[in-house]
């Protein structure tokens, strides 16, 4: 059985093994200090357009958000989230294990808007509460959809009005930077956040995500966080040479390509028949509402996460493709899809 | 220039290498349930001889250190270790930083004795300090040193008698349960022990440890802590199936021999020559008193850590082999003292 | 200028100083554990009508909470509240700083309801969200509410069925027993929650609370818990003074059923003037909706919080009434509205 | 019978009670922004002689301990502590607790020394490691010892040359600056170290301490850390008062030379016995080694602290006194070991 339940269910492409392999030998410096983390780094840099920049590398999203969050922060101080956003949910109260309270706002299709903030910024006066300090988005958001440009500079504005340091979590922001409607660039991030993590777990990578932190005020001795956490690597090669491998070239925004155009294909076909979107789909993600009958057979070949009971009929489910969706899986999806929906 | 800095500077075993490439694009069920990291499991399982174990993969030392034992302790107990113990010295406070004290004990040679224990216990008595609940030791350990099963014993004995948790880093398991002198078995480390980890990243892996709950009252919800502390991977296979690969046959234990025997072939000639050794060799660590212009002219040929100046004259380094360790590369550094040493 | 800006603007009642006074010079054993603070427990005990309670002395309404929820959660373990709740908005994220996520509920009038608990449940199934484990109320509410004892007992019965925790802040018990619709006793909340907090802070003390664990299981080694967090007073005897003064006879009680005289005096003018309430009063909290002319007045002579700007020509404030307030303060209060109201 | 065993056994001073009682029925603003807090402000201003400090209270040490290095140390920086550290053995892991190690450094008589700061120094010096970053020092000391003008003119200098903040924790400054051979004044302390408190739990007061702030980097936001950790009182004034009464004229320092006073005389005849001082006795706490008969016999009309079996026939002992210690007691003392000694 087909799985579209997410993007980290395969190992890595192929490219990147055939690195990891042929540099396995090799005695490389420990702790991330070594030359294929090195040259990671500067492409990265070159992406970005800036030379400025602190990167370090982690293995997951949920370390890499508790480590800079509780480096960034002092003990009174919180983050704005989403009511959607992974550090709100879905990371089992990490960041509030560091200390920090995680302030919700209200998102649209699960983006943070400039009012959100204000109305956070307008209850919270005093030492009674506390301070707001970071603004978390993530792009794409939890809900497949991106951030314009001009929403992202917006955000950026009353960031910097509000003394606020924005910070953009980028799990799936290979598949948010190729998607056809995206009109934001690597070095626009660069400028308008004060850290981001360019994710790779989801996009080709055995495991790997890297921290690009903007600010200098952010940047003084943030590899002490890293070994505090458990989040620094003896080996670090092994996630420099893989950022290596998708920055060298233009793999990393190959791969989000191909997510996008699986997933594309996916939702050009459930549109036609008629299904509604819970949330705009543009990447990898598609959150689709479906009868729940249509659900039943779909289940029988395919895999997928269940959402939610909408009503008694219907059923909000997820579809995810990757790096690694294939074009026979996609086609026999909507082959599958077609025939159900014709005989229904 | 060849280097003896540590065990953690080649990337992995060519068998491994080899079941990552091949199992690349199967699709795995996420965040550690996948078949490869249930397989391994059994391994593990059948090596130690108990079926009611829980196990749970990570990826370094002081990650693996910190989720357990914040798990395992209140906020107000404490973990006893040896003055060099890794928790101590090497992970920038990381257990602090979940809130617990680590109370330091004498050691011999890197290793807790009972009395050293019990010292502990007789300087806390009420609620003014911290509560002693928990005893960290490391095998092999920090100095390179192992603990008999007597030594062990002991050590569970009073652990038990009370009410303690005893705690074994794993981290170079594999050299220290096939050094010469060694008489400890997996199977009594999971009767005598509350929970250990068996270090994988040190010897062959990409990267990889496998923490071992033998006590049940430790077992509930360990996967929430796993998750808060950013240590469970979405792809949790790409650990799953290092250590399948591991322990299927007997690759783990002929790693660890083989960066053994690496280590004793050096530390003969150095016996030989007549320089001192700071605790005894009998793993993959040696600890080696050399004038200084020995260590000055070793340096140019060599890379290794120097750990202290002693006096005026004397530096203690440290040489670590490991699982990839060439027998040309002994040979060389043998050669080459013997060279210096004869001219000298 | 009068206040009825909170209840903490006075010292202490004189029969408590008196008491204070004519102790100073005895010699009392340290933390707590004196003949005082036993006396008070017993009285305490002898109220709720168990003897099997241990009863901590605290010095605010924060420390007893945080003390409290830290030591009987472990790590990835939260707690549910109204949004109102004093531990989500007002206590500067405290119990997040001891790793713990308050989970919100929506709240009925500042109350939490079995539906409101049951949805957070419905949502936290695993492992990678935080595990509801406390209920999180207070008696009165926030918003000068009142649990009923059906109520209590229907929360009490879903928290057993979930295994979950039920925590009372008593932070104004003294006003929510002794208001003129209460049904609830103290032996009532004994037996329906795990643990709840007597507040005197707020009723006639200096400074002080009772922390009283009902349930067994959570009252090992708070003692550790209560130093570790800087709230075990060298002087506890002088809280324990405090508590035995307010409960070895009925002055506890008197004193909040004081206050709430005065409060009803307050709102039956307000009300028969037409005003609106923003939550039902009936303890020692108003929350009344004025217009901003209204309270321009009211202002130049009593001073009290402005809560909300609710829309163009209203305003939001409250009043609250104490152990200390006079009925001359009252009468004067009621005489200027009356004049202002005439007036306008 | 009468206890040396601590000075926190009785009350407080008449003339505190007084205007405890006197002020009781006031108004005052909440939270330690009243002006009786504000008036105890510039008092201890006036007496430090510097107008810039940022001044705080609270009630108790550990708490001012707890509250301060959590709001003046980032995550992964750490506090150097003697090992008779009252932060390093009886705050029950109180710092550790808030994410930060406590590093030890061997003391003389519980006095820290440049030498052991910077042999610390010397060994941290990575991110393997914490980083430090504070020095904790206590005067008087733990063992009752004080520093002079040039110790503390020394630690400050080696704390400035390294970046490191210098912390005295003032839980019995009152005795340490009315000692004989003290030459430290209250001014030099403001000028020397970047934060201490002014400890009056132990001096007269019912309970507080005043934590000073004399370096402009410590201030910012650190009421909302007073909160967040429960040390913010509602009513901030009942210690704003007492400090106010202690500073207004001389109470401060008067109860605290009577505290020595009764001390001296005892150690005078300790030693004209001809036993042993553990540590030079020069503030109230006396640590003296008796025989074990003649412990036994003090024991039956004097209640004290035995610290320590220092071998099978002599036993330390700790004496303590206070602003409430009786000349009479005194007396009944130093008779009573005469008689005892006369037979012996």
């Amino acid at each position: 059985m087909y799985s579209f339940k997410n993007d980290y269910s395969e190992g890595a492409h192929e490219r990147i093994l055939k690195i990891l392999s042929s540099t396995s030998l090799e005695q490389n410096i420990a702790y991330g200090e070594d030359i294929h983390s090195n040259k990671a780094k500067e492409y990265i840099k070159q992406l970005i357009q800036r030379k400025d920049l602190d990167i370090h590398f982690m293995v997951g999203g949920t370390q890499t958000n508790l480590v800079a969050i509780s480096s960034f922060l002092r003990p009174h101080q919180c983050v704005i989230s989403a009511e959607t956003g992974h550090i709100n949910v879905h990371e089992t109260g990490a960041i509030e294990a560091t200390g920090h309270k995680v302030v919700v706002a209200p998102g649209k299709e699960g983006k943070l808007t400039p009012e959100a903030i204000q109305a956070v910024l307008d209850k919270h006066g005093d030492e009674h509460m506390v301070q707001p300090k970071m603004v978390y988005i993530s792009n794409s958001t939890e809900l497949g959809t991106i951030y314009t440009k001009a929403e992202l500079v917006a955000l950026s504005k009353i960031c910097r009005r509000n003394n606020l340091l924005l910070y953009l979590d980028g799990a799936r922001l290979a598949s948010a930077l190729t998607a056809q409607t995206n009109d934001l660039e690597m070095k626009d991030i660069g400028e308008l956040v004060d850290a981001f993590y360019i994710g790779a777990t989801k996009n080709g990578a055995l495991l790997g995500e890297a921290l690009v932190i903007c600010n200098d005020n952010l940047k003084e001795d943030f590899r002490y966080l890293l070994k505090q956490k458990g989040a620094m690597l003896a080996k670090g090669f092994v996630v420099g040479i893989q950022f290596e491998a998708l920055f060298q070239d233009n793999l990393y925004f190959e791969l989000g390509a191909h997510a996008n155009r699986m997933a594309n294909q996916l939702a050009v076909v459930i549109k036609d028949y008629g299904y509604k979107f819970y949330a705009e789909q543009c990447t990898n993600q598609i959150f689709v509402i479906f009868p729940n009958d249509i659900v039943d057979k779909l289940s029988r070949k395919f895999s997928f996460e269940i959402q939610d009971k909408l009503d008694e009929e219907n059923t909000l489910i997820r579809l995810v493709t990757s790096w690694a969706t294939s074009q026979e899986s996609v086609d026999a999806f909507c082959n599958y899809l077609k025939n159900i929906k014709d005989i229904y």
